[in-house]
């Protein structure tokens, strides 16, 4: 937030910095984007509406998989892999349990240490503290700064904690999951639901003694797959082993991306996936945005303990409470 | 509606009516929940809040599954046998797309001949219209009513358009998918995540032909399902062949539910997920109720369709969008 104030520079000045690939310029847009005072988020909106018409030509992909998986290492090679290719490679997070001061796997570069030092990457960590819902409106704001600067490949990346693989899986164009080479294992710890996201499922670490149990693995999730209707009648989920390691099946995992976007751009399925996302999107926000208002009323919010105590409890009705912290609202 | 404006009687009367288990009050007081009418509403909580104290006394069962996998005959065979042993069955349906007209597969009573007359038995169809939130807000605060007028099971059945089935998950003790013979079938049409949900998997149509089928797809389930994380740590979700039409495996089923249930309640976590829902509720029924609010205001409902176009374009940001209809609606 310092940063942002100690550079008052016309906004104009400084939406052109970003649309010619100013990675400070970009990096500072960001800081305001997550700042909660007022007056940034004010100026945020006023920067983001002059780079927006830079911004969407990306392909936006999701990333997501258990600690262990080796998803910074992974990121590492897979990003430095596009930028070999000419590409330009953003990387985000979305962790809401991550704080500023540790934590979230991108606070520490050290983890991509010559990704995070080519000029044709971005690397930015989790938005500190605050709700999930605060930390993805976030993030999707990024996104846009990002490819208003040029990055044409954007990884979002999550750590899985709670929720937030759904929320990822909603601002993307492609969901990728990272597995452990030893598919059936309880200890793949895959929270419900976030297998059926996936449109790429990649078995890691498949070097070494653990090939031959990731083939394995990708034979039983591609059987496990054919009994979940995918996403989109445009795509079936694939399965890959790969190994961030020897770089092998990272290539192929970039063609099936590749693939996946030549579908959704030909059946105009992008622009609309997209499109139905940001209108979600809408919604959400402004819901979030109402009850925040309504938290922010000293009277209501001394009531909301004894009204969620009494809904959980199971004396009252959730809709009776809801309606009855409305009425308050409105002032009825 | 005119039903209930037709039976004036004293709310007390009117209360203990329900308590006492007479299906018309019963059908009277749905009827007055799924009325729209502002005075209708004012009556149905002050009617809940009587008989809440009578509510919470059952098993809640959700039930989806495809059109065709022989759901109706299931519920008949299922409550008949229930009914048998003792216990009173309420059915009830969450179908945001059926109309009172037709459509819903509850409102065609006769396809649960034997079940719709039997005493024990109270077979109610999806409350027509609205939203899936609306419906969902409804059915919740039917179920405390058929809980109130002693019925002990609660079958809430869904025929999945659309999220229905989460919105089911979330107001039961378990959720239940019948599924085909058929695994692996793209034909089944399991929408993304159902399959997670469910912690009691019924392979329907085990009977003639079909019974070898549907022992292979058992195994195919149980294999895939290993490869998922259960929703809590107290249950592995079951699979189990069953036929609707000669009764086979009907008691295994129902004995798999008893488990569940004694292994819920023993760890208190059968009212932990019940309060839990129960708070999810009241704030998304706050949301919705507080979106609904902002609609009816004229001045905004104007401006609604040119920023959803803009946010939808992405010529807006979603935040800039919910931030812009917020201001207006505070009158900032």
């Amino acid at each position: 937030m310092n940063e942002a104030a100690a550079h008052p520079a016309p906004l104009e000045a400084r939406a052109a910095a970003i649309a010619a690939g100013d990675r400070r310029a970009l990096a500072r847009a960001i800081t305001l984007v997550e700042s909660t005072r007022p007056d940034h988020r004010a100026e945020a909106e006023a920067l983001i509406e002059r780079v927006l018409p830079h911004a969407g030509n990306s392909i936006r992909i999701g990333l997501s998989g258990v600690p262990g998986v080796g998803k910074s290492t992974f990121i590492e090679a897979f990003g430095l892999m596009l930028i070999r290719q000419g590409h330009r490679v953003a990387v985000l997070a979305v962790d809401p349990s991550s704080r500023r001061t540790g934590g979230s796997i991108l606070g520490d570069k050290t983890r991509m240490t010559e990704l995070a030092r080519a000029e044709a990457a971005f690397i930015r960590p989790s938005p500190s503290g605050g709700t999930l819902g605060g930390v993805a409106r976030r993030t999707r704001e990024s996104i846009v700064l990002c490819e208003a600067a040029g990055f044409d490949v954007i990884l979002v990346e999550t750590v899985g904690v709670g929720q937030s693989e759904t929320a990822v899986a909603d601002m993307v164009d492609l969901f990728c999951l990272l597995l452990l080479p030893s598919a059936g294992d309880e200890l793949q710890g895959i929270k419900k639901g976030i297998v059926e996201l996936a449109e790429l499922l990649l078995v890691n670490k498949a070097d070494g003694e653990l090939e031959a149990k990731a083939r394995v693995a990708v034979g039983d999730y591609r059987a496990a797959l054919r009994l979940l209707r995918p996403l989109s009648p445009l795509w079936q989920p694939e399965v890959l082993a790969v190994s961030a390691v020897t770089g092998q099946g990272l290539d192929a995992a970039w063609a099936a991306i590749e693939r996946h976007e030549a579908a959704f751009e030909a059946a105009g399925e992008k622009a609309r996936r997209r499109a139905a996302q940001a209108q979600a999107a809408l919604w959400a926000d402004l819901g979030d945005g109402m009850i925040e208002a309504l938290r922010r009323r000293p009277a209501i919010a001394g009531r909301i303990p004894e009204i969620e105590a009494a809904v959980a409890a199971g004396t009252m009705t959730a809709m009776a409470g809801a309606r009855r912290l409305l009425a308050l609202f409105l002032g009825e």
